[in-house]
């Protein structure tokens, strides 16, 4: 660690710095976060991208009082370093560490925990307004701060990559309610996860190729020359400043349009610039964005050349190597397999299309892009327009396939309603890390989407337990003529060939497949995805102990096989697996159908995600802590096994065991 | 009816006629729909304000091959009647007849099934691009087309009120991608459901005010003078048009820095120069906006005074007064209740804010944007930006309550879970409209949002069963530290003095109220908010076959009552019943406590809506038709004793008629 970085503990410690000072802790820092995520993985790129901007920001406010708005949030590091997190870098995205995202419970300097894009205008206008109000009525000014309380200032960060997303077009079109200072910071690296897409993106571009070094030097003087200071007249200011720059494009014409004072574009490297901007924006009484340009990567050449590979990275050498185990680097992961699968697909078929947000790499389709660019679309963080042209596609008779992680698909919901279900369109939705997603932790878990996509008619929800399966889902949906939606998750697939004859089964609607049956077996653990290895290493454990269980492979959560419910009839309990929510889950659907089928069901226990967030871990701890592992599994079952009622048979049973049974190895399940 | 609309039966006949008998059937189209939604009830302003508009889409296009997309849809009557469905408006949203939005089942020339705001732009861009692949692709031209095939031109509406939404952003932002002819068709009647907000909004109104009829001339003759055909350089046309533009605000700031080429504003009542200026711009190579002002409620005097009353109206007599019956002029609706409690509360507590998105009327908050014009937000047509500026009040220590309706509270799903869920900040949500809609149909039923909201932790879910509870529950919500959901339907609060004392108990976390209880009874009906109602019609309706039941109000569908789920260990059976999908529903969480109690429920049938779309008509034909009214519970109560397994104690019955029951008197529950 850098012997400024070492004495700073806190914003304070900033502030008692000088420029020069300032420069040499922003290295210190740099280093310091290469350093830590090449051990411990973790966002680089846009981490190293806003390291002055983030001193020159705690050097001007003081975000005790002030408050800082993070927008998706991964390049929030420089942020912790100085707010008393340094020494938790070790464990960063670990449970004993910090979250690699924002997170109020961490800190007082964090507003929201945060990791989706485009939030942080609109959160920021709510606090401006409140505090506003706070201001305004006597009865709410906290007594301890009386009349003397200085308005605390409003600060929102937003990149290049999200101020396009609807919801912060919204908020920007709804800015004019703010009568206050609050400051819009555009982090503009024309960068997003993938290259940013879209009319503004191209726009920010042509700006920013028009300008020289001397150019952004000059804005910041006529900015600085010309600010106004309550009382002056923003917009006589503003006219002021346009007038005094010269530029190529108007970059301001957007904003402008929209009535939002707009003052840039400057260099978000000149720390020194930075300070005295800031400290003159922050005296204004309306809000106003500044345009910074940042380089992503910058001062590490590895991710300066390949932003999109050290946007989120795993361990790395200094070179840019990335360390891996020798076993992992020839797995395949679900999304590989889905991506190169639809690749081959689409060969054979013109009619497939693809579709993303800024998920390109995320979601495997590098390849497909490659191959068909005139049927690939990546429309940027816009995952409500995503599904909507995909609905255009599908109403003029193609057959889009949507790829879209579940927690970001969260933002499609009413166009899945609207445009795909209530109309019955045959779109493909390829939802990529449904289920826990380790260390990014609860703004990224995918737990949601088999709940809220089965309560809409026409849906039909899947999802594939391993290789063979993901293959065949998608066989299976593309032929479908109505919605079909393919889960999977964040992880390797599983490598079982003993079970590889009853998953090759091609996909039949609402038909699960029966993986391991035992005539001796009082309970069917009936999994739903990757979990059934899970639920076969359970059968294993059980087995050990003379417990025989029949396992099924769920495979369709809606509609739900109705054998799965027939099984209560033959007496047996059921028990249902699911990396995902217990609430309006697979289990849920399969209670469901118990309770219309009027059958008597004897016992049905759902094993899923609790009512409760889950923080940043291992797949395999999140696994342990939602009690959705084998060794869960198979505690269940014997809990079930010892509570049945007595006409229950339970001759089948040799020893049943409810203690603590012997923990299976551990297996590392995150990529 | 008109002489000449009498004769026109498809658009093929509009093609006939001259321009001065376009405006002469235009006018007899006006006075048709006044007549006919005078009797009916519908959609009017909108409406009155696009006949020229939309019988000149038709004269220059062919909408069997060419596509026509809405945006929201409730404007579509013009285009209805010319396509063959005029004879249909005796019956306009009713279930013998036609619904109030475009809708694929009813034509070949409607293309999507609309009624939210938006969309139109997103799924046109999805359809122009399925139509130049399909054009470039041998293998996807559909042969009896063969080569002479014209591609399909696209035009796609959107209000002024609905561009500003952040889904018509990211479509915009996306426009780019598409290199063939698109016609956007903005609009502007300056005038949402309530006065549109905005800086967009602002922008127009500037635009317009600054403009005389003599500007709106010109504009058109500039258009055409300069107009590009296929060939000529459109940016150098538009450059040419730009030039030639006198315009006190230059209107196409907005859109040319997206990169949109931009022609107007014309006068959309003109339809001689909306003939030519559609003629020109059906031949582009590229997309284009074109913007159009249109009067809502033109040639109705009422309507043009009022557009907000008569944005949606029943049935009304041509001097615009309503046609009413005594007692419903009489009678409170739920959002009445809510919306004059929220006032009341709101007076004695500085920190309560409300929002809105575009629904200060429709969620009864006239009163208290009156009252507390610094304490209300309306943000527009943007549920998304609604939901992250409570939270950020939220986070600054006010209570904010947000009131939007069920079905477009769907947009802002992700906004729920990541800024108020994941914070758990305590915000309130008033869904109003929750549960079936009657006339507007199946986009704008509320019968996902106990699903899509009780899979998200911190959530607390609760429903009031009348005017007392509707009180209740607010202060209940009020006053918690969590975010809190309260659901009531488009309906009167129901006249149930008996239950008074029941219903008058103070609302507590978790906590059901036992209405009826019976020694000798079975089976318990758990009911979730207004239905209620049905509930105790159903106990009355047994009671008269001398059989006994409970009646419960289960008030909270997270968390659900773990009392309810003992009644199961008192042997008694249980009925769900809610104003809701069954999937994912309340009933649906008693059943997962049940499956996580460990008890071993002995039966638990669930009545919600069925997983199929549920068309317009009135609510108590559509609680009929999805099973959740006095009848149909009192049905199965009697069908759950028949199947009882026999140890159930069944001595308590009298007489079990499983043949129909009397039919009770269906009630008038539309409003």
């Amino acid at each position: 660690m850098g012997k400024l970085l070492e004495q700073v503990n806190s914003p304070a410690d900033i502030k008692k710095l000088s420029v020069p000072e300032l420069k040499t802790l922003a290295e210190e820092i740099r280093q310091f976060i290469l350093s830590s995520v090449s051990k411990t993985g973790g966002h680089l790129a846009s981490n190293l991208g806003v390291v002055e901007l983030t001193l020159a920001l705690h050097y001007v406010f003081d975000f005790k009082e002030d408050k800082l708005l993070w927008d998706v949030g991964h390049q929030c590091y420089t942020h912790k370093i100085i707010t008393g997190r340094k020494d938790k870098f070790e464990h960063l995205r670990r449970p004993e560490g910090i979250s690699g995202f924002p997170n109020p419970a961490e800190s007082v300097y964090d507003q929201f925990a945060v990791g989706h894009a485009g939030t942080s205008i609109a959160t920021a206008i709510g606090m401006a307004l409140g505090e506003s109000l706070i201001a305004r009525a006597p009865s709410l000014v906290p007594r301890e701060t009386s009349d003397e309380r200085q308005a605390p200032r409003i600060v929102a960060m937003v990149g290049d990559a999200s101020i396009v997303n609807g919801t912060s077009f919204e908020a920007l079109n709804n800015l004019g309610l703010v009568k206050r200072q609050l400051l819009i910071l555009l982090n503009d690296n024309s960068m997003a996860i993938d290259a940013t897409v879209g009319a503004m993106a191209k726009y920010f571009s042509k700006v920013r190729l028009s300008q020289t070094y001397e150019d952004l030097r000059e804005t910041t003087r006529n900015i600085l020359e010309h600010m106004p200071f309550i009382g002056k007249s923003v917009e006589e200011a503003i006219e002021r400043i346009k007038k005094g720059i010269r530029m190529a494009l108007p970059a301001s014409q957007m904003f402008e349009s929209l009535n939002i004072p707009y003052f840039g574009p400057v260099n978000g490297h000149d720390i020194g610039s930075l300070i005295k901007l800031f400290q003159a924006l922050a005296e204004l009484n309306h809000p106003a964005i500044l345009h910074v340009y940042t380089k992503k990567g910058k001062g590490f050449e590895p991710a300066d050349q390949g932003p999109s590979k050290f946007h989120s990275t795993g361990p790395f050498k200094m070179n840019g190597d990335a360390v891996e185990s020798a076993s992992d680097s020839s797995r395949r992961s679900f999304t590989s397999v889905l991506g190169k699968h639809l690749t081959e697909l689409a060969q054979k078929d013109d009619r497939i299309v693809a579709i993303t947000s800024a998920m390109c790499d995320g979601t495997g389709l590098v390849e497909f892009r490659k191959k068909f660019a005139d049927r690939f679309y990546d429309v940027g963080i816009a995952e409500s327009a995503a599904v909507d042209i995909a609905a255009g596609f599908a109403r003029s008779g193609l057959k889009p396939v949507v790829c879209i992680y579940s927690t970001f698909l969260q933002r499609s919901f009413d166009q899945i309603f609207q445009e795909v279900a209530l109309q019955n369109l045959p779109v493909v939705f390829c939802i990529d890390r449904a289920g826990m997603v380790g260390s990014d932790g609860p703004t990224h878990h995918g737990l949601l989407d088999i709940g809220f996509l089965r309560i809409m008619p026409n849906m039909v929800l899947t999802a594939p337990a391993n290789e063979i399966e993901t293959k065949l889902a998608l066989e299976f949906a593309l032929g479908q003529d109505k919605p079909v939606v393919i889960r999977y998750p964040k992880d390797f697939v599983p490598e079982q060939e003993f079970i590889r004859a009853a998953c090759s089964k091609p996909f039949t609607l609402g038909k699960s497949v029966v993986v391991k049956r035992s005539k001796k077996s009082a309970v069917a653990i009936v999994s739903y995805g990757s979990v059934l290895t899970e639920a076969l290493r359970a059968a294993e454990l059980l087995a050990e102990d003379g417990i025989a269980v029949d396992v099924i492979n769920g495979r369709f959560a809606a509609p739900v096989d109705e054998k799965i419910v027939s099984l209560l009839e033959q007496g047996k309990s059921i028990i249902t697996v699911e990396d995902h929510a217990s609430a309006c889950g697979f289990g849920s659907a399969v209670l469901e159908l118990a309770a219309a089928s009027s059958h008597s069901p004897k016992a049905i226990r759902l094993l899923g995600a609790p009512r409760r967030f889950i923080g940043h871990n291992s797949r395999a701890q999140q696994f342990m802590e939602a009690g959705i592992n084998a060794d869960k599994i198979a505690e269940t079952v014997k809990e079930m096994l010892t509570v049945r009622s007595p006409e229950i048979d339970i001759r089948s049973i040799k020893q049943v065991q409810v203690t603590k049974v012997q923990k299976s190895k551990p297996r590392s399940l995150n990529i």
